[in-house]
């Protein structure tokens, strides 16, 4: 073969490999928003067979071969060397697994999800704990499986934000800790901020009412956005002009859908404007967790938490609900949404307390990998961990180690990410500062001009560049957790005139 | 291979269509309901390649073998027997068309519907004529290939409707002829019924809310359907517990989005009623398209625009629309819902001239395969028999010749089970009737009654019978079209008081 046919074989690969994807990934989209219940175990079996064609699509050895041949290629064009190294590194991390075990952990995941539902629900974690122990069993084998020599919660972490590991991360969410902590608590004793209209009875079919303005105002085109509602928010999509998000509203609370759905059109914004050249490749669906949630997290924290987000936007919410907040100004409401105060439920945190929520799962993860923590009992330990760094401890099991879903599914090593993402936004955010007015666009319903920079700077190269090198090329510099800190502690130092 | 290992094989391909039916039901719900628009050509692509992989799962030539010797395997229980069969007739038919001939005459489909759809736009029947003949060329090749002695617009006949030919169908609309036209002409002279007041503003939200009670009335349970919005209502699913059905809201009329929804969900209850067992294979997907149109026309025109209906549903209809329908008894009401007035479109036909509407198109199908019909100058001679059986004649072909979609895509043979269904269901209900009180059932909230019924005699046996063995079997005797044609003439004689 010669370069060129061996490009059309990729090519083709490729191809196949997308197909499968766009199949699964809207079976997943379906079964997460409108997919009746009673049907789940007919479709789980044959979505468990479609995943097993596409692993052996993407086993093939005659390809794995081709991408060894491939990266030895001196002539190919940078995207593409990018993309070979990257499917190389998946085929490697796939093929080592056998393909019965690999449909069988399949079948797991989706009876494991299913069952962390119904535990939820019954708010009985005894129902999911059998569930979560085969998962993290089954997860160990396939990653023992790699045969690398790197600690196994290491290759997880990793593999959601390559570079990283437990020496990094340790010493993410020590300086966490060290400023944090004493910051929190700091806030904590402070006196209080006004926020109980944010919880009057607010109807859900107005509050949706209000969100065809918000998505507007976000630019999430209807031409290649589309929301729904789901219990867990969450965004996929199957290429750049076709994302999906979904937000959860909530009667007792007016922010909470909209901040939701900030966050995740936040996640769907970078995916469509990927390089459009990249969908259905690995460059455009291979973004790691941690510079997504930067981006999800930027738009929700860094943006929409701000005075010159609601200074365009809070007529708007005033006159969709009059009876709540005709007396509250827009100043008592964007304090409101700021203020910080130690909670069960992580997607309900605030911006000061969320990392914490996250050190606790990093904590437990660790551990379980480790052997110094049990499935067994779980619960209370969660509980203890939570009343150990928030001070709060929650009186069901729903509210505590229920509450997510990652954890069903065999996402380990995913959740540190969250806080990592808020650090990267932070670094992002203050240098879009030094180059656009970006208090001005949002006050002045140019939300485009963000959305541009991000564009320019980050979003279009999906992952063309690892996240290290987007974050030199877009700031500057390597990155550093203190801006992140600096801008915690100046944010709350004046909410609360410490 | 012994027995049991040939039945091994057997059931590892129809489970691998099964699933690949399964993605592309799936895929092909979320095109219509949600997907955004601008991912269409990516999704399309990637759709075409997943059908293609289908194609090569059923068209296994290796299969094709094992199905022949399966076939004379004695020992076969009759279910096994029954779905080796109807499996063998679908392989052949498939398989005896060169690939090239069958992707060429895929793609004269897309252009022969493009054409249409422009020819619709524009009005213009001379843009969709010379492609209808090469859809009908390209057709009557694809069934030559078959090598069947039955003539080629029998096959036709007998794949929508196994058992069906143009002898039967002769008989069965030369029946509704000799009847129907005259009664037609006395309702159209007798003193009309006032529904202006179905025809008033009716908020959609409205409609939407209500809907919720109606599809409780039914029975259509969110465990195992869901039902969403679209142009044009239809009903899919995945397997037994997992049935999606649409409508659409027209603000200008109160009843459509209501019988669209009873019909769909007549499709739904049977599909759901099927027995589990059958579930991914054959004997669940392959029910005949007359069958199915019996039960879709069963709950709409035989239940739900019954008084017995409406004295259950009218008054939550009367709360919901005091304005527009306090005035309204129900009885006027249901009065109004049964109306027959010739028309143009079929899809907006009553129940009593909707089957001359199906007779016009019998008539054209079949003149066109024996050549007593041409496609050129169809337009004036699909209006003449309009003008023959209807007195009506469209002014434009876009609500003549141009109506419907079904020649583009070479579906010729499908229209007369249409018609068929309604008949059929004529049958049926007058044996449920004799069995089950139908009327207090649906006066008294008890819908399941006459579904438990239906499940009983028809549902639960999918295509395990043909249709002819099930009406044997549910009412003690072959299908006899007196039993629909009195059905008619006693109801019209009595609401127009002839």
């Amino acid at each position: 073969m010669n370069l060129n046919e061996k490009l059309q074989k990729y090519n083709e690969w490729v191809f196949r490999m997308s197909a499968y994807r766009m199949a699964l990934s809207i079976i997943a989209i379906d079964k997460l928003t409108v997919a009746p219940e009673a049907g789940a175990d007919y479709r789980d079996k044959r979505t468990a067979f479609l995943a097993g064609e596409l692993f052996s699509v993407q086993t093939d050895p005659e390809m794995a071969q081709l991408l060894n041949e491939l990266r030895t290629e001196e002539s190919l064009d940078g995207e593409t060397k990018k993309a070979v190294e990257l499917y190389a590194k998946m085929v490697h991390d796939t093929v080592c697994i056998p393909k019965d075990e690999f449909v069988a952990s399949e079948e797991l995941m989706n009876a494991s999800y299913n069952a962390w539902l119904e535990a939820k629900m019954k708010n009985d974690y005894s129902i999911f704990e059998p569930y979560l122990k085969q998962v993290i069993e089954i997860m160990k084998k396939r990653y023992e499986y790699r045969g690398s020599d790197m600690p196994l919660y290491d290759q997880m972490l990793d593999d959601y934000e390559p570079g990283m590991n437990r020496e990094k991360y340790d010493a993410f969410f020590g300086a966490l800790k060290e400023r944090l902590v004493p910051l929190i608590k700091k806030v904590t004793e402070a006196e209080q901020i006004d926020e109980s209209f944010l919880h009057q009875e607010f109807d859900k079919a107005d509050q949706k009412k209000y969100m065809d303005q918000i998505l507007a105002y976000l630019h999430f085109d209807p031409s290649w956005g589309y929301q729904n509602e789901t219990e867990h928010p969450f965004t996929d999509g199957t290429c750049s002009n076709d994302m999906r998000t979904t937000t959860k509203y909530l009667k007792d609370n007016v922010v909470s859908a909209i901040l939701s759905t900030v966050h995740e059109v936040g996640h769907a914004t970078y995916q469509h404007d990927v390089d459009e050249r990249y969908d259905g490749t690995i460059l455009a669906a291979g973004i790691s967790s941690g510079m997504h949630e930067s981006q999800s997290r930027l738009f929700e924290n860094y943006l929409a938490r701000t005075g010159a987000f609601w200074e365009a936007n809070y007529d708007g919410l005033q006159k969709q609900f009059p009876q709540q907040l005709g007396n509250v100004s827009c100043e008592q409401f964007v304090n409101a949404l700021n203020i910080a105060r130690p909670s069960l439920i992580r997607t309900e945190a605030d911006e000061l307390t969320y990392p914490m929520h996250i050190l606790i799962r990093y904590e437990i993860e660790k551990g379980l990998f480790d052997g110094s923590v049990s499935t067994e009992g779980l619960d209370r330990t969660w509980d203890d961990m939570y009343e150990k760094y928030l001070g709060v401890r929650s009186k069901t099991a729903s509210a505590g180690i229920l509450q997510d879903v990652h954890w069903s599914g065999g996402s380990f090593g995913y959740f540190p990410t969250y806080a990592l993402g808020s650090a990267f936004a932070a670094q992002f955010v203050r240098k879009m500062r030094q180059e656009v007015d970006v208090d001005e666009a949002l006050r002045s319903g140019h939300f485009e001009i963000c959305v541009n920079w991000l564009k320019e700077h980050i979003h279009k190269y999906g992952c063309r560049y690892d996240a290290d090198e987007i974050m030199k090329m877009a700031t500057g510099e390597p990155f550093n957790v203190n801006y992140y800190l600096d801008y915690l502690e100046d944010k709350y130092t004046k909410l609360y005139k410490l």
